[in-house]
């Protein structure tokens, strides 16, 4: 009897807290093969007669980098509304107001040692950034991170150009974390600069490698404070900055940079939606999507061109199979998730507007690498149903099922629907900031093999998200 | 009472079958916190303070490609030896006796069309091929396996050259078992074909990307058969081939190679052995290590100068920490792996004939690619020793802990040992037929970071076997 108690009271504890989420637990046993063979075929389609690597050669190739208010990302919203309408969804474009930064064609950074050798440095504008209007000179000051930068008096800022050598913490099994720990710099380092008098704020790379390529990213100016140009340098040369620096602590340093990048007026531009309507369940949606623009710099392959073409595959292979989805699917090709987030707010704000019941979302938005599960952003319920999902996925090597972030592009959905789970897709993070947001981001540096995985992980998940939410 | 009765036998039980390893469940949970503890800063020195992938460096481009019998090969000896001194192991040289083949100065693959058409294919010699003595012409015949080689009858095969085009399997996850599939193939395909009558047999390269480079490997020449030439095209030639035969199936194709690789005097090479005395289980052996050795071409990076590098970089880790090892860990530098294996079966009769007590083995020999875990070709309890350490590994984002191969050097060790465990160390898998013994195994296809969380594993793991093993 005591046995029988403790399951009821677990049945009655599990059914009042996840009121989304289908009890299958009773028929979990027989589902489990039938959800195996789907998986393996899934699996088979993906690795034997996969689309994803011939469409992102297409958009790194054809079309190329893709940042927000470039022709190249008009081009990129033309081809991804081809693709959706030639694999069969039903395609909208959803209008958006976009910002519009463009890097300009003069760009260049040196040191000048106090006997007048002149070392040319690898560095790229940060986004948002205004130019130097000519060229920019001053005295350099090292400092070791943004928190030393708050914490330097005026004096010995002021009038010079600041260089903060703060790198990512290798010793970060989760490279997005050691990502995460430099963030804040990237974005208020040129603010906070400025607030001391500073000409000008260089930051190291975000990249674990020790090379050439510096990696651009975002930026933003704290409003009523003097806005001032911004750019990193690779982290090979910061490490050369450093240590000159520390070997002559006396010696004046002169730090000279021209960009002329500028921030242009709002442009309009478009999220790329394509839908499959539900059988069943229909008026409940599932979104899944990546972002279709990227930085200037490289191709944006990892970033997120990997990610768009994992979601079209996985509706591609879900489609070719005949699978009729029960909730309606819609792909979302997110439009300016580098910087501003436009397309995810203004989906966000557009299907809540629209009344829609919209359930959960998937993004892929962390590299075309090996597969190595998913994370969710949601309730109790939610994560405990993702976890239920780790045997299937054990014999393609996918491990990491538990809570976690879902994605930038699908995070404002998160805002108009409490309940909505959202989940991210997880590949292996080694090798990611090798590339992300760098000249290195191409193409040539995307595994076939490792990128068919992950549209395969990604369709199978969707697949039992699919046959398992309510 | 009927818990503890049950408690009690699965004591006797474990206890029972289970002789060589502590039973250290009552303490588990002490240990536990230290355990992990030690493991952070074993992972902190590999990736802040690294030597590993310097090491490689120096391997692949101060040294290079080292095939057994070569003077490479006696570089890799010597840089060895020197390592492991500065490391401050005892080193002692094991002399072994070693095939010596080699690839000679020319080596060509064209096929011509009934039209008089010329194309150029990418290839290698396998290696412990004849060469062709001047130019070798004959009608190609295209068929898809070894099975139908073997099943073909001899007047369709007679006096012309065979090509088999058989792929590894791309729908298998882990893709050394597509390699598996193949792996007769490459063996044995000359020898078979030579039972038909062929005058060379080329296979399709044992690789899972679809580009130029041809992949090597060893071959064998059955006993009493005919000794023809073998050689591997490039998997993009060998899909063209088959796209051309099948357009035009009549059509009469002739194939012409040159290769001046030959079968040399057997020569005296090394085992390179460097050892640091146990504490209290001094007279207990655990072995560590790869191969020395690689294929002629490119530069054995990631086979397997990778996992020599591991096991150099997990022992210095241990020691530059101060930790004093309970058993006496002797890191080995195996030869001639690749082509029979010397090196490996030496060691195993070696140490038998010293009767030392050798109880445990770790191999890595499948690449520098991000860690996923271990395997352990050992005894029930063994596995299940294994298995435990599952949870210490899981914020290192490793979760293969099950029962499978321990390692090509290593494997002789059983023989003489019925009782020894055998562990294999287990990276990634998705990118190593891109460049197995193929011109693509360089040192800049291994990632640093990749590289160096591998040699923390395996630090990690010495650690803990050396701790828990009896």
């Amino acid at each position: 009897m005591k046995h029988r108690q403790i399951l009821l009271l677990l049945i009655v504890f599990l059914g009042s807290s996840t009121p989304l989420w289908c009890q299958k637990n009773n028929i979990r046993s027989e589902s489990h093969s039938s959800d195996s063979a789907m998986i393996r075929n899934i699996y088979n389609q993906a690795l034997s007669n996969g689309e994803a690597y011939e469409n992102l050669r297409y958009l790194c190739k054809e079309i190329g980098a893709r940042i927000t208010g470039s022709s190249e990302a008009q081009m990129a919203v033309e081809w991804g509304q081809r693709k959706m309408k030639e694999y069969g969804l039903e395609v909208s474009l959803q209008e958006i107001t976009v910002p519009h930064w463009e890097r300009g064609t003069k760009e260049a950074f040196w040191i000048r040692s106090e006997k007048g050798i002149i070392t040319k440095l690898h560095g790229l504008a940060l986004g948002g950034s205004i130019g130097t209007n000519g060229t920019l000179r001053g005295e350099l000051v090292v400092l070791p991170s943004l928190e030393a930068l708050k914490n330097s008096p005026k004096e010995s800022i002021e009038g010079k150009i600041v260089f903060v050598n703060q790198a990512m913490d290798e010793q970060q099994i989760q490279t997005f974390k050691a990502y995460g720990g430099c963030y804040p710099l990237r974005g208020n380092g040129a603010s906070e600069g400025a607030k001391k008098g500073a000409l000008a704020v260089i930051i190291r790379s975000l990249g674990l490698a020790i090379d050439i390529h510096p990696h651009t990213g975002s930026m933003r100016y704290e409003e009523g404070v003097e806005q001032i140009p911004a750019a990193a340098i690779s982290t090979s040369d910061a490490e050369k900055i450093a240590l000159y620096t520390d070997e002559h602590p006396n010696e004046q340093i002169e730090f000279i940079m021209e960009m002329d990048c500028k921030i242009l007026e709002d442009k309009t531009s478009y999220n790329v939606i394509g839908e499959i309507p539900g059988t069943s369940k229909r008026k409940k949606i599932i979104s899944i999507g990546g972002h279709l623009d990227s930085w200037d710099t490289g191709e944006g392959a990892h970033d997120d061109g990997a990610g768009i073409v994992h979601c079209l595959e996985a509706f591609r292979i879900l489609k070719n199979m005949k699978y009729h989805p029960k909730h309606t699917i819609r792909v979302v090709f997110f439009m300016n998730e580098e910087n501003g987030n436009m397309g995810g707010k203004t989906y966000a704000k557009w299907v809540k507007e629209k009344k829609e019941k919209h359930v959960a979302a998937i993004e892929s938005d962390r590299g075309g690498f090996a597969p190595r599960g998913f994370t969710c952003d949601g309730s109790e319920a939610q994560i405990k149903w993702l976890k239920s999902l780790q045997p299937l996925f054990e014999i393609y090597d996918l491990h990491v099922f538990e809570k976690g972030y879902g994605g930038v592009d699908i995070g404002p959905l998160k805002k108009e629907y409490k309940n909505i789970a959202l989940f991210g897709f997880v590949p292996d993070s080694q090798r990611y900031f090798d590339m992300h947001h760098s000249p290195n981001d191409v193409f040539e540096n995307v595994n076939k093999r490792e990128l068919e995985l992950g549209a395969a992980a990604i369709a199978s998940f969707l697949f039992l998200l699919d046959q398992q939410l309510d």
